[in-house]
Parts: structure tokens; sequence; C-alpha cells
């Protein structure tokens, strides 16, 4: 059975007549998915911390609904809140004074659908639905999450860069961008516009953190920022009140809130990882975010090296910057690698060839000619991609379309 | 701040004068809340169980978005499958045969959600939404839930039993009902019908189990079934594979799939219950479903008392029946207690003044001389309850309205 969120492999027509002969360990008959950004690589350092991060809930823990009845996020857990405002002063990537409100959700993805809703949702409902774009290359998900109940609140009007309507807007502003890694900003800046700054991969081991940041409404996800994408749990920073109310109900209406075991559990997991943050032993291990960046900048080291060397595709390039959590210039190694087919051919037909899966440009609004990559998948997978791609070196015959 | 789904108690004109002076134990300044159905009343059971359903999760566990890759529902953790189709077997509630799909959702709420979009979304946007009707008096949360995003796919069409369009429409079937346990089939019963079972009461604590229940489309929620409405639990069993195919579609635009810590956790609590049902030792402990029925039973002896000897309320009656499960007849003891005024006073704003939140008549779509009084409260809001209203007994002058 085809599973949707799984991009199933597709029959391609296109032959790479010229890559090399795989050596036996290639595993070339092993599909492997690069599509997804599933953050499995991060497994092996939540292992070795031992059981410094268990949680253990007895059969009579965390029944009622209700985390803090009279707060205005009654499902959010006290200790969870502290948590997340904690791990982002420790950080310094994000403004959490308490002005600021908390709201929790089933990962990024319910949230994002709570904010559209929390902004439309007092809009005469007989006028034309609220446009939602979004600069491309964006996010494949935001016109499907946007679209697929036909709501008459808002709807997506596609590549911010081509908006030219009057009026009320949302421009969703995604920085680092998924899936080109570009640190944004808005792109309309029109009266009347309304920006929700999904700021997902807005943490040390994907790019340098220059400063706080203090947008009117900002999304976080425990998936991206630790790794724990099965718990389903999100966060959004918001500054108005009423904006965050709506959000809530949105949340009450949708799902009457949000899982208090994998709220307990991310709330120990971003308390171990301040902690380890704040040790100043000068024995003291790594910290998640050093390992993250040491990680996921070799892994770009690594992926440059082969894609230089096999001159068929090019990678963004990133400005080195100044990183205040880890004390030094660095460069930015995002979630995804973009990568360009240099001759303009289908770079996701291309790489399916030699059974690697990606996500091809046109799910985020640009040309076949890109193809996203996943950079946070295991380290076997990791190394199979590399060794896939040595292997197209030379000249590509049969070109995709 | 006002709590929307906790209802803030608002301050009522209408004062009972012939309230008799409450003794000094009544706690008369203490407001106390039973507008919703939080099944606190479980946790003690639970708490009894000691560490036989304790989950253990280390920092490294859970991490990927899959938890089953190939399987329609990749989100579904292989054993909540197995203890969901396990615990239907043991009470007899529900066919699970292997040909039934099971969806999981982050409560019953969302799956309701995903069967409006499953029935609705390939019906053309130009046409006319999809009528959504349930026979009053109908669980209050259904017009919003489904109205809320304003979509072109469906909308909310009231009471059953005055629909008379033609065409297509869905009908939700609340069977035992919530508001007032009535047991329930479908009234509009006209081509072009589909129907949504929603059976979160249908366990023997509330209801005799009489046959395995067999429709299309049937919900069960882990709040309603062992209590725990914190882990945000449901699930929904279905014939047929695109209505279950296009339900998983839904929960991944919504929320990317539901938190494996409470699938985990739910897993382990439904095969403890499993277990003890299917322990045949002369000497074994109660099992829940058997504590639930004795507990319930219990308390509606007590409500039913208080009601009779003040005289200013009714309840509805019910049918005794024969449980298959608990092996004799049984009177249903349904989650709410459904309280009418007999002198068609306003029994809402009545209860407010002695302090007594509930959810009135006009929620559910019917008269204010009904209200909804949960019977899932923890037993020292139970008693504050019957002590409360025993003190209504005798005359109620400048009666409500």
């Amino acid at each position: 059975m085809v599973v949707g969120f799984e991009k199933a492999v597709s029959a391609t027509k296109s032959v790479v007549t010229s890559a090399k002969k795989a050596p036996t360990t290639l595993s070339l008959d092993r599909i492997i998915n690069f599509a997804r950004g599933d953050p499995t690589m991060y497994e092996s350092y939540w292992r070795q911390m031992g059981e410094k991060c268990t949680v253990v809930i007895s059969g009579h823990n965390l029944m009622s609904y209700f985390s803090n009845a009279g707060h205005f996020c009654w499902f959010l857990m006290p200790e969870l809140d502290r948590a997340i405002r904690r791990l982002h002063c420790v950080v310094g990537n994000a403004v959490v004074d308490d002005d600021r409100y908390i709201v929790v959700g089933n990962g990024s993805t319910q949230l994002f659908q709570a904010v559209l809703y929390a902004l439309s949702s007092s809009y005469d409902p007989d006028t034309e639905p609220l446009s939602v774009v979004a600069a491309a290359p964006f996010y494949s998900s935001y016109p499907e999450e946007t679209e697929f109940l036909r709501s008459r609140l808002y709807k997506w009007a596609g590549d911010a860069y081509s908006f030219d309507k009057d009026g009320a807007y949302i421009e969703v502003v995604t920085s680092p961008n998924n899936p080109d890694g570009a640190i944004r900003e808005a792109v309309v800046n029109r009266d009347g516009g309304k920006l929700i700054h999904d700021l997902a991969y807005y943490w040390p081991q994907y790019t340098p953190i220059t400063g706080k940041a203090d947008n009117d409404i900002m999304l976080f996800t425990f998936s991206k920022a630790t790794g724990h994408a099965g718990s389903r749990i999100g966060w959004a920073i918001v500054k108005d009140v009423e904006v965050a109310t709506k959000m809530v109900k949105f949340m009450e209406l949708s799902s009457i809130g949000v899982s208090k075991e994998s709220q307990l559990r991310a709330a120990k997991i971003l308390e171990v990882i301040s902690d380890d943050c704040q040790n100043s032993a000068p024995d003291k291990e790594e910290n998640f975010f050093e390992y993250g960046q040491r990680l996921m900048s070799d892994r770009w080291e690594k992926l440059r090296e082969v894609v230089k060397r096999n001159g068929v595709f090019s990678l963004p390039k990133y400005p080195q910057d100044y990183c205040n959590f880890i004390g030094k210039y660095t460069d930015p190694s995002p979630a995804f690698a973009w990568l360009k087919s240099k001759d303009g051919l289908n770079c996701d037909n291309l790489l399916r060839e030699l059974k690697i899966v990606t996500r091809g440009g046109t799910n985020f609004g640009v040309d076949s000619n890109y193809t996203r990559i996943s950079m946070l998948s295991p380290n076997e997978e990791f190394n199979l991609l590399l060794e896939r791609l040595s292997a197209i070196q030379g000249t590509i015959i049969n070109g995709n379309n």
C-alpha cells in the first residue's frame, strides 16, 4: 500500500548509463529514502545519554484533560512551558519574556493551522478568504495544509514573490528556509500583512545563532530541535494574547489539547539539554547542540566534496557567521541539501535511478532541476548516499526531463 | 482569563430562596464543575494498580515519525493496533476482524473531523457542502467541530429529526448518546446517507454490552474507555479501506500522526485490562470494567434517590438489559446525567445558584429545562453534588428563565 508521507518510489524512464559499476558494498538494490526529514540521526546521541532522559509514567498519572486550568492554554503543562522558555534563554535564539504566550501543539504542523485560524477567524465569511503566501522555494506541505479542508477563511495564494493583491494576507517566513537553508525575511511587506515565522531550524546545529528572534508569531518543533519527531510536540511563541487565545481555541476544537505523555517527556529532555549547556565543568561532555553542529558540519563537508567531485550538481553557498551560542564563527549546515542539476535535468528522477528517493523541486514551487535531500538520516544511510552520488561521476546520457 | 473548554461560571440573576441553609461541610463557597466530562474518577483504580501499568521511556526511544512504514496507517504503533483489537474481542463490544482498518487519532475529536474529510473530500467543491446531522439532543461539540474552519466540503445541518434535504448527508449516531445515555440508531435513513457511529460510551461501565457493534465507521476513545483523557488517544474501526486511507491522509496533514508516548502507554494499559478480564483465577481482583460498572451503578442509585426526594428534577429511565460482558442483567449507568427541570425552569442557571456548573440543554440542541451533569468526577466532588442537590428541596421562588 502506498504511504503518502513516505513518498513511494516511482519508476523513472531515464537511465544513467555512465554510472560506475557499483561495488558490492553499495547495496544498490536497496532504496534509500531522503524525501522526508525524519531526524533519526540524533538517536545515537540520546542512546549514549543513558537514563538521564528517561521518564517513568504510572497508570494513574496524567489522566485529566487539564494541565493548568485557569491558564489561557489550559492543556500546556507548566513544566513544559518552563523548559521551553529556559532552553530559548540558554540558546539565545528567541525572545521568551514573560509577556510572550506559549501555545503547545501536536507538532508545529497543527500550530501552523491554528495560526491560520487565529489570524482569519474574525473575517467575514462572505468576503474572499485570506491569502496565504510564502516565497519559493517554500516548504512543500504549506499549500496542502492550507487547502485540504477548503476553508472559506483562508486559501493558498502561492509564491510571495509574485503576490500582488491588495488587502490582508498572511506570509509564512521560514528561516532558515526549508528546503534551501537560506536565512529569510518577509518579501511582500505591504499593509494588511500578518507574518508567521516558522523557525523550526533556527538552532545551533543548523545555522549560526546571530540573535534572539523577536517576531509576532514564531513556530518551533521538538522534531527538528532534538530529533524527537515521534512525540509530535511543537510550540508557538506569540506576542498578541488574542491570537494566542484563538490558537488555543483551535487546538481545543481540533484535538482537545496535546498528549501529556509527550509534553512530560519533552520537558524532561529540554531541561537535560539546558542543564548540559549550562554545565561549566572543565571536563564536561559535548552538549547536544555542539554534538549536532559537529555532526552536521561533518556531513556537509563530505557532501560538498562528493558534489564537487562528480560535477553533476551544485549546492547553495552560505555565508559563515558568528554563532553566539557556539561562541565562534560557524558555517550553516542546514537540515536539507538543496541540490541543483547543472544541466537542467530532472534532479529527483536522476537520483531515483540510483535508488535515492528525494523530494523534487516542483513540490516546493520551483523547477524540477532542484531536489531536496534530508541530511538527518542515520549514518549508514548517509554514507550510502555519498557512495551513490560519487558513482554518478562522468557524462549522463539519455538525460532526464 | 476565561477558559473555553472549562466553562466559566457566569453570574445568574435568579435566586433560589428556599434552599435549605447549607451545613458547613457543604463548602457552598466552592464552585464545582460538572460541565465537562473529565473522567478523573478512575484515578483511584489506576493508583491501586501500582506499577502494573507503568511505562518507562528512555531518551532515544520512539524518535522517528514512523511507527509502521508500509502499513496504510504508518503512524499507528503495531502494539496499539493489537491491544485495541484484543480488548474489543475480550469485551465483545465491536467487530474487529482482520478486514477492519484501525486508524489512531489525537482523541476521537480529531478522528471525527478526519471522517468528515474522508467522506466529503471527493465531492466537487463547487457543489453544496455535505450536510452533517445528529439527532437532538446531540453532543455539544459536533456543530462547532464541523463549522469552525468554514469548510466548503461539509457543514453542520442540525437536528437529524428535522433534516429533509435530498442527496448525500452524514449522520452521526452516538450510542449510548451524549448527553442523554440513550441507545440509538440512525434516524434519517435515506439514500445517499453515510453514518458515523460514535461509540465512546459503549463500554460495560456505562451500558449493558448486548452485542458486537458492526458499523461502517466506529469511533472509540481512550478517555472514556479507561479515563486517560490526558493521553489524547482515540481510534476508529473502519470497513472501507478508501475511507480509512483518506482519514490517514487527514491525520498526516493535520498533525503528522499521533504521539508515540501516548500510543505506547495506551497499548500497555489496554493489555493490562484484557489480561485482568481474562484472568480466571478464583481469587482474582475485580477487573476495570467490573469496578467501573459497580462505581457508576452506585452513583446513579444515589443520584436517583436525591432527585426523587427533592422533587424538582427528573432523570431519564433506562431499560435493564443482559450484559454479555458482566454476565448478568445490568442497569445502564451513563457517563452523564441528563437532568430535566419539572417546572420548565432553566436547569443550568438553577444549578449555578448552588455553584454547580453544568452544560445547559441549548448546547445540545434542546431546551434550557435540560442540563447535562458529568458522572465522572472524583468522589469528593460527586458527594458535594449530592449534598447540594439535596438542599434544593422545597419550593423555588423567583424561578429561573
